[in-house]
């Protein structure tokens, strides 16, 4: 097979045959087709688009590349997958509660890079908490506690990873179904017999209209449907940083305050709103009354708190911060910022904030950025809230004062304050389970 | 600038600005860019399209790339350039004819590759022809007999020359603005004050339909206006092979040919027409009636048969093939090939003859294949020609029997032969020339 011909066919809008799929993606593993004949298929590809046959086929090739983890059917393990928001820290919140209520959930997550943290960073703030398990550690994870959260392996996925490094350097990250491919085949090989997705829009998620969501949506149930995977997906609103803490030992502090009961309404509902559709898809729960019964109840027995400390301590963390969040890495300075002008926040540039939180080095610039786990900030204010001017907008945490006031200034001009009202957003915009009648 | 964030505003449809695409090209060139993150830029510039403004830009760019010839402006040199067609031998009709009119043509030519053949390659099979002459002689000689024909040097725009090589193997070369681009700056930077763009389409040219033709032809009129240069545009069928030779030194005899007064309807009409362009451009025919004259006087008089030896004999030639054509490379064999039914001719692939007889060594399948100059083909027949079942299609001439037959039937299965009637082309479609009121 030719791979110029194979271009010039993704080039000229025509479907790629499973055949030529596999030659494609397979030459560029073992490196006999370069990377520039790569990075131009990508951008075919993101330009021209791909039938859902086509990324199930990517798919599948991206699985196949590596190792994959098999549960036994009647676990019925389910899985959250998050498209990346600043202060996402969804995964913490929720994983416990489902986990609580009896559900298997095997979670194989991310490092942050560029605006957005990653769940691994933030529980590496805990002391002593590990995430490099071996696949059979994983599974004994899951079966015991029915929660482990580890890291990816080189083993998992390697196709995903190379191209997706190639993606990031050639403009073709945001491709629908190049997406799909990446977060399919990962949640796929990791064992997941069911994942609801929570697919952020707006203008601080990657994807900015409900339309291309939608269209998103789509194509991730689709696949998941030919690989036995049932999906369910929440659209959130992401205009505003979610809950008050941006950080990773600070978003940790969040979780605790959380599952002890200090709910705030953004993280509540969207956490809430998640673990019913994984107690629903894992048969936890029959009917949507019954999961809400369970989650309120695991939330106020203590019991989502217990399984959490079970979760620290099983992957080696220093569980102590649970009873005094003190014990986190804390910053050495803080500063407050407040508002410049009077009026409604008709908008937030959380992309904005989460850059400027990686210059105080709460996220990493590269890959072998060094953290600075108790640096970030708590900003207190959303979208639709009224301000006067010099009101409180929060705290910036930082251990390293240069630039701080820049720093600051950068994250007081992402609060676009009009003199017009402003509705407050509602954190879910729709949800999407053909499996449950909710 | 970030190079990424440049490809992501081509790829999102946006005009890249001026200093835009110079720094890319320019890093490009001086390696900080690599070639992935160029493949991909080319895609997006195949998909997307560029501004004329762009198109400029980047051909400025192209030609500051390297060197460049300049004449007087009182030379008023003019060129031509065809964009490739199977035994396209105009080059060689042509320039002798509007020499011996007075005016002064800088011809920078190149190879052949894949299905089409290239001029040097054609005068190369002449005995002692050299084409890689200095800047200096290349001068010296427009002076002296008004033609020269040479290679490109390594310093003329070296920028097109690796960004093509690198379009060739990303499935990006059919690319108008691309195209455009590497066209007139090659034709700027040669000192081509006018120039004639024999521009083909058809199902053998690499443009299938006049609507792209005329995008094109638009485009470089355009970019060749804003350099000061005057472009007339002759749009050609190129459904057949064109005159009866394919192959290096037999296209050579089919210009002594023609010279001494052989006319076959297509080259003749196409080398008039293009030359009728080219005297009124470089201003030696003040009127088409003038030119047409001119022209005829010069083939009957014998002088652009005397101007194409002087040619041959200032670049190094042995002429004495003028006189003699038997003294031309011979090849040791040749079979005869006829029509495996009766109808009209419909379509004839000239891509697949151009290809099979590569295979006889009269084109280059890579960049160091070894040309044998004698082989090649004697094709009669055109589209819309009627044939009877065992009527002669031609003779192909070859040096090495293997794989004879094969080759001989690929050639006689090009031939689309149906039972209804099909018109003859004409070989000019239309003529576009802006300056000259015709």
């Amino acid at each position: 097979m030719n791979p110029v011909e194979t271009i010039i066919k993704k080039r000229n809008n025509n479907p790629l045959s499973p055949t030529e799929i596999e030659y494609f993606v397979k030459s560029y593993i073992n490196n006999s087709i370069p990377e520039y004949q790569m990075s131009a298929m990508l951008m075919a590809i993101f330009l021209n688009g791909m039938q859902p046959d086509e990324v199930y086929k990517l798919t599948e090739i991206y699985i196949n590349s590596g190792d994959t983890v098999k549960f036994p059917a009647e676990w019925k393990t389910v899985d959250k997958h998050s498209t990346g928001g600043v202060g996402d820290k969804i995964t913490l919140t929720l994983a416990p509660i489902v986990a609580a209520c009896g559900a298997k959930i095997p979670m194989i997550s991310g490092r942050g890079l560029g605006h957005t943290g990653g769940t691994l960073d933030k529980l590496e703030s805990i002391n002593g908490f590990r995430t490099d398990y071996s696949k059979q550690d994983f599974s004994k994870f899951i079966e015991k506690s029915g929660i482990a959260i580890i890291s990816q392996s080189k083993e998992l996925v390697p196709a995903d990873k190379r191209i997706y490094a190639l993606r990031d350097v050639s403009g073709t990250v945001e491709s629908l179904p190049l997406i799909t491919a990446s977060i399919m085949s990962k949640k796929i090989a990791e064992g997941a017999q069911n994942l609801v997705i929570d697919l952020k829009v707006g203008s601080g998620a990657f994807i900015k209209k409900l339309d291309t969501a939608k269209e998103l949506a789509e194509l991730l149930i689709t696949v998941g449907e030919k690989f036995g995977q049932k999906i369910a997906v929440v659209f959130s609103c992401m205009n505003s940083p979610l809950g008050e803490y941006i950080g990773n030992a600070l978003e940790i502090k969040e979780t605790v305050n959380y599952l002890k009961g200090k709910h705030l309404p953004d993280i509540d509902i969207l956490t809430k709103e998640l673990a019913i559709h994984m107690l629903l898809l894992s048969g936890k729960a029959r009917d949507k009354k019954e999961a809400i019964e369970k989650i309120e109840n695991a939330i106020s027995s203590g019991e989502a708190l217990n399984k959490f400390r079970e979760l620290i301590i099983q992957q080696g963390g220093d569980a102590g911060f649970i009873e005094n969040t003190d014990l986190l890495p804390q910053a050495k300075h803080s500063r407050q910022i407040f508002a410049k002008c009077s009026g409604w926040i008709h908008e937030i540039d959380s992309q904005a904030i989460g850059y400027a939180l990686v210059e105080v080095s709460a996220g990493r610039r590269q890959l072998d950025s060094v953290l600075n786990y108790s640096s970030g900030a708590r900003l207190l204010r959303k979208v639709g809230d009224r301000l006067q001017e010099g009101d409180l907008l929060g705290e910036i945490y930082f251990n390293d004062e240069s630039n701080i006031d820049e720093i600051c200034d950068k994250i007081v001009n992402s609060y676009s304050i009009k003199d017009s009202f402003c509705e407050p957003d509602s954190i879910i915009i729709e949800s999407i389970n053909k499996w449950i009648s909710l």
